[in-house]
């Protein structure tokens, strides 16, 4: 499974403010980008964080996008992951809507009764860890599942949590041209973060795209 | 007054880990780099936070730096200068040490006696504003001493104070390859951070140094 975690963040490495709206940080140019990165993997995974702050559909936008990909024998949309150890996505979030799957990924000690409510909402739970998912685990179901292409759209506890378990292949971040600031504002990589054996990166390309600038690396 | 902001950071916004310890995010490219602007600034700027943790000298690492300047009728360094509100500043700083000029940037709350003793290890205390210093006086009083170019160095609390008094001319990142993460780590602007009206930046230049890339910014 090759996993890619591509993410937009201000010049000081926010995703957002600390109130959690979400903010205009790229612009066309790069949307054109991530709609053709996630029309190129078999899912796209997000963090339930994420889920919660801007009820995401995780469809694509590019109408081109979906027959190219149904050409191919592919579902129009790619499958949407949901990194939700305790299953709080709501029943009527828009990454349940439509007809692309949806798979959430549980631990053991996710309510059973908000997995049934979840599966007649129509999605997938898989289950994986006893207190909080277990990601190798929970991937490794995935990957079972025929999907070998993921792209994680964050938020800063997923992605970070990917990180720690040594699970990123490849990292490309958008640095759009403002200061968002605040030291509660979700960034990049938050979790508890490394204080050690720091995540080394190699910088592949650099790419001026709309006011902003595209890095791409991959994980050493 | 020009105030030039001058980083390092992580792909993920960071300065350094939680734990505030000092890490090796840029290279000796940048190093060279950070000590010609160093060179050509009036000052160099700090919170007292970095004073804190870092104890940084903020003097000049090139010979060739210090004999320029003196050739042409400066000082052999820069002046240094921290915005320390309360004069948390130790005695034994080693931004007291040394022939360069020190300034520390108080409130009228800071006690009297510290104001005493941290005069009397050489440094001159300006006062501005009541119970944190206010940003825009104290530059001023800077100003009036000659201090026309500001290169501030961090932390991400002084940057983000910066940016929201509109004081910022010019901001050059250095993103190096590398994830630090955490929700707690320092960032290249912390504070309350923004949640409307975020500053806007001007991406000039993209350089790649060492290995990673430098970002110069002007602000809009």
């Amino acid at each position: 499974m090759e996993i890619v975690v591509n993410a937009a963040m201000s010049a000081d490495g926010k995703l957002s403010s600390r109130e959690r709206e979400q903010i205009a940080i790229s612009g066309p140019g790069d949307f054109d980008r991530v709609d053709a990165l996630r029309a190129g993997s078999d899912a796209v995974m997000v963090g339930v964080g994420t889920v919660l702050a801007d009820d995401p559909s995780l469809t694509l936008d590019g109408e081109q996008h979906r027959t190219e990909r149904q050409e191919r024998g592919d579902p129009a949309d790619p499958a949407r992951v949901v990194a939700d150890s305790r299953l709080r996505t709501p029943t009527d979030a828009r990454v349940l809507a439509g007809d692309a799957e949806t798979v959430l990924l549980a631990s053991a000690d996710a309510p059973a009764e908000r997995a049934t409510q979840l599966e007649s909402a129509g999605a997938a739970v898989v289950r994986a860890g006893e207190r909080r998912v277990d990601l190798p685990t929970a991937l490794d179901a995935l990957d079972e599942r025929g999907i070998g292409q993921v792209m994680v759209e964050g938020g800063g506890e997923l992605i970070y949590s990917l990180f720690e378990d040594g699970l990123v292949d490849r990292l490309s971040v958008f640095v759009g041209s403002l200061v968002i600031g605040g030291r509660d504002a979700p960034t990049l990589a938050d979790g508890d973060g490394f204080t050690a054996e720091f995540p080394d990166l190699a910088l592949e390309t650099v790419d001026r795209i709309d006011d902003g600038v595209l890095l791409a690396y991959t994980v050493k």
